[in-house]
């Protein structure tokens, strides 16, 4: 099954392949892989982007894997409708909390480990650099993707789902934005960059903005590559870098370099800004 | 050709179905159909998410277009390289400029009106829903996908791409950010909604979180309704509802809290903070 191309369907779940053994598999999440369950009207997204690139191979190499519940299957009568009207009136429809219990329940029931509940949503915290480093240390993760007006706040309360916000503006459903968090929480996991790369190096480790890359050719359309980073001394490239990176994110982001001198215990100089 | 479920590959271009008339399609852009042209070493990975639900429905119907750019086309060699080792030293692949330069001149050439060219990139400014709607306003947009540790600088200057970042995280790509950036564009533009939904009384169009919605059954798992929604008292509904963003706008997000007032001309209720 390493290779087929879409998602295995088994009722309302589907594992997406991987070079973990059979066996392993069955009624119970994959022993000790870090598992993603995402409860979705859009199972057919899945994995979508994450399928491609770093992602997909960290998931067919059973890096982390990947379950989509199909909220519709929770569904009833004929359309196996899972919304209604907003009480109170108002435009849009409401996702039922009975429903969604349903697809969570299942979700929980088959989670092992410290599996995070999170519901994709405009009104959640944000999600950033720490969290996905946070969620990378977990075993896994459970996301609910919302569609519609919203979600039955009372579905809300009983799994005590955390909401998290991809950015302020407001998607059509939370599937990308489920994609975006695991994009960025696979590639932190041990192995799914490979060597060739450092995840310490880049924009939010340090805190920084990244500095300006540069590759060949040494001139091009009349702009040369700045002639430091042709030097071939280590020391001037990494002063020139550090002193980019620092006045990008000053210009850019005058928050994050106001968090960065307060971690650095200059706070004092925040005041130049 | 509307009901292939493929982009139509046309060497290295490929056109999404749409209901918009053969004839008008061509070398051209769609003529008077806001479009987007993503370059992409993924362009498998589109329309992905989009094809679905609303925003699929809007892309059938001609509401907008999608035109994928395989920046793998314009490689060089055997192996078609679009990237080389970064200039001074470090992890990663760079991006060439070169090699990006091609891809862009061929979006730009097929471009009419007023097309922003933005690069999708953690460096950028933050996407939020003042540039979902600006963007809806213009005819299309050029959305460069990076990948590997970066771009060549240059790329980014000779062009005058915007860095634009979905938030404060790093993803293998640029690919899932722009498509929450098309996302939250293409449901602004008008009948991709429909009339059941209006997009003015959702978080951050009023500059508040929503307020928290409710739906059938009145009382589930011995959690009612709030009673002033079963009400039928359309003002008080209002209040309450009024009430309830407000004070989870205050909670959860007072950076957006403080602007509200500010925006209403009441910024010494922000001391009270």
């Amino acid at each position: 099954m390493t290779d087929a191309p879409r998602p295995r369907a088994l009722g309302r779940k589907s594992i997406r392949p991987s070079l973990v053994p059979r066996d392993l598999m069955g009624d119970e999440e994959l022993a000790g892989v870090w598992t993603a369950q995402v409860i979705t009207l859009l199972p057919q997204a899945f994995p979508g982007v994450l399928g491609e690139s770093l992602t997909g191979r960290a998931l067919q190499e059973g890096v982390w894997a990947l379950r989509t519940i199909d909220l519709r299957e929770f569904g009833e009568g004929r359309h196996r409708n899972v919304d209604d009207t907003p009480a109170g009136g108002g435009a849009g429809m409401v996702l039922r909390a009975d429903i969604g219990a349903k697809a969570m329940a299942e979700a929980v029931s088959r989670a092992r480990g410290d599996v995070p509940r999170l519901l994709l949503s405009p009104r959640g915290r944000r999600f950033d650099q720490a969290m996905a480093r946070d969620l990378a240390r977990r075993d896994g993760v459970i996301l609910f993707c919302g569609r519609f007006e919203g979600v039955d706040e009372r579905l809300i309360e009983q799994f005590g789902l955390a909401e998290v916000s991809l950015g302020d503006f407001v998607l059509t459903g939370g599937e990308i934005a489920a994609q975006a968090l695991l994009d960025a929480t696979v590639r932190l996991m041990p192995r799914v960059l490979g060597n060739h790369h450092s995840a310490e190096e880049e924009s939010f480790s340090s805190g920084l903005l990244e500095y300006p890359q540069y590759t060949k050719p040494a001139v091009w359309e009349g702009r040369a590559i700045p002639e430091v980073l042709l030097s071939g001394h280590h020391a001037k490239i990494t002063a020139w870098r550090q002193a980019e990176a620092e006045r990008l994110t000053k210009e850019r982001r005058p928050d994050l370099w106001r968090d960065h001198l307060a971690k650095l215990g200059r706070p004092e100089e925040d005041r130049e800004l």
